[in-house]
């Protein structure tokens, strides 16, 4: 196997984030069960722009916001994802290549617009997610660079991938060959909504093509239908290689064959925004692991970089994470 | 004189800011003097971009600001400013119209896009400023609904708005109508920067037509040559009604004829980015004029929101200032 180009490949919905504060009766008064990701079409996204408050526009992504993490770990990182060649997709492309994360997917000429995903933020500082997936929907295996996979040392795949039609397959292609190159797949369920869409396919796709799962206690739950997460960990151990465990302020736990590490949550300095928190913790840990790093700091990677998301609002790191971990970049 | 409908109406640059972190290297080399606004064209805004680290996107425009500040302490007001019928533009409206601003100034079909003002922030939380006037340079007279201007308290009007040459008669109008409907005209400097730019015009502008003046030492240093606050107090005591000095960490003065009251500055929970405390000072101070409030109160609300907007990124708050300030909405 030759040396690898990149850390870490991701591939995801290429989504620009609309954060506004809302309240619980507003989510009440809408039906939208907080903590969650709904799909919604432009109508509804109009609907919802409409009644949300003042807003501030980032960069979003699951897997896009897990790789402008390890870039600011300062690991070598691409992306795969399909925006349209519009405003929020410059916006979307530049943030990456800001921070030097290797993007080239072609932006689509017509179409549906770049996707955008409303996200009303509680005082508690949970985050409620609408997404219109827009120009994601044509994202398809065309995109899925061969070339680029191989030269990945891990392929990272967000669980939402599942949700457009085409995309689904982009993904299962880049699932084989990262593999045929001898290389590691890495999935985050995404959440539990997203879990209980797909569970079957899920757990078949887990089985035989995942090395690294990252996942939080409802979706090990939705999965494997168990609130206990040493029980849990007993079953992911013969599945994957490592299965990494978010559990909220309890901190995390990460799963390697007989090993298993605990680790605590990073102190916060203030608690805000929730958006991306779930991603970040991945991105230090997939950094740890792609420079062969100890599981217990790679837990703690993952653990400060969830602490600075949490600290502000949006997805995406506003300090070099490098610098924050101490770590060479 | 008729109760008015509206406490502040705002006249000013119809712009959403680009802000990403910078270091002062970066300042040096682009030759951008630091604290400053300077007015680019598409093409130097395309490459500043290019340059910029990752970014975050949020509605700003000096006046823009203030007005959002007004209606967070839960003042009633408007503005006037011109936007393109484009995402930027889409995102300025909604952003003013969430918060309860009346907002109606017609989108421009044609022409170039919604202003956008690329705002890099160094280490030390100042703002270095680069703006593209874009589709401000289309605001004129017209825009100016008397109406409007007669049914409110005060017309805010923001010294940038020299810079678009139609806008500069709508500027004039405005104060006019204001002064004729028996309202109050105030005016803030902007920059020291803009000040030098169209000195003589301010200060004819000052003496003619202004009843509350906001300016910070820098500014009333380009207008007045003087860098004693104080003796700077006793020149425009007799030239305004009202003047707010600010004083940075220093807090602020307001003079009123022979009143005169310092108020420290706010406690800062964190200081981030100073994008916008000068605008958020301004709408503490147009509240608490509107609502008949003590000078020294006026002051403490005006340091208030500027803390409020010290502490994290963008111009806008990000919470209730009514909430904040213990005022009644």
């Amino acid at each position: 196997m030759s040396e690898a180009k990149y850390d870490v490949l991701g591939i995801g919905n290429a989504i620009v984030d609309i954060l506004a504060q809302a309240d619980d009766a507003l989510l009440a008064a809408e039906g939208m069960p907080k903590g969650g990701m709904a799909l919604i079409d432009e109508a509804r996204a109009h609907a919802i722009y409409e009644i949300m408050g003042s807003a501030v526009e980032a960069s979003g992504g699951s897997a896009a916001n897990t790789i402008a993490g390890v870039a600011s770990f300062g690991g070598k990182a691409a992306f795969i994802g399909r925006v349209k060649d519009d405003e929020f997709g410059r916006i979307f492309a530049h943030d990456l290549h800001s921070i030097g994360v290797d993007y080239a997917t072609a932006a689509a000429a017509e179409g549906t617009a770049t996707a955008r995903c409303l996200i009303l933020v509680t005082p508690d500082a949970q985050r409620t997610m609408n997404t219109h997936l827009g120009a994601c929907v044509e994202l398809t295996e065309a995109d899925v660079d061969p070339q680029l996979v191989a030269d990945s040392r891990i392929t990272y795949l967000e669980g939402y991938l599942f949700d457009p039609p085409q995309a689904k397959q982009a993904f299962y292609k880049a699932a084989k060959l990262a593999r045929a190159a001898g290389r590691k797949v890495a999935l985050t369920l995404s959440d539990s909504f997203c879990v209980h869409r797909y569970r079957d396919e899920f757990a078949e796709f887990i089985n035989g093509h995942v090395d690294i799962l990252f996942a939080n206690e409802h979706e090990v739950e939705a999965l494997l239908g168990t609130t206990d997460m040493e029980a849990a960990a007993d079953q992911l151990k013969s599945q994957v290689e490592l299965a990494a465990i978010t559990l909220s302020a309890k901190g995390s736990m990460l799963v390697r064959g007989e090993e298993r590490v605990h680790v605590p949550a990073a102190p916060l300095e203030r608690l805000v925004d929730s958006t991306g928190a779930g991603d970040l913790y991945a991105a230090g840990v997939l950094y740890g692991i792609s420079r062969g790093l100890p599981l217990a700091e790679c837990g703690r990677l993952g653990g400060l970089a969830a602490a600075e998301i949490l600290s502000h609002y949006g997805a995406r790191p506003e300090c070099s994470l490098a610098e924050l971990a101490g770590v060479a970049a």
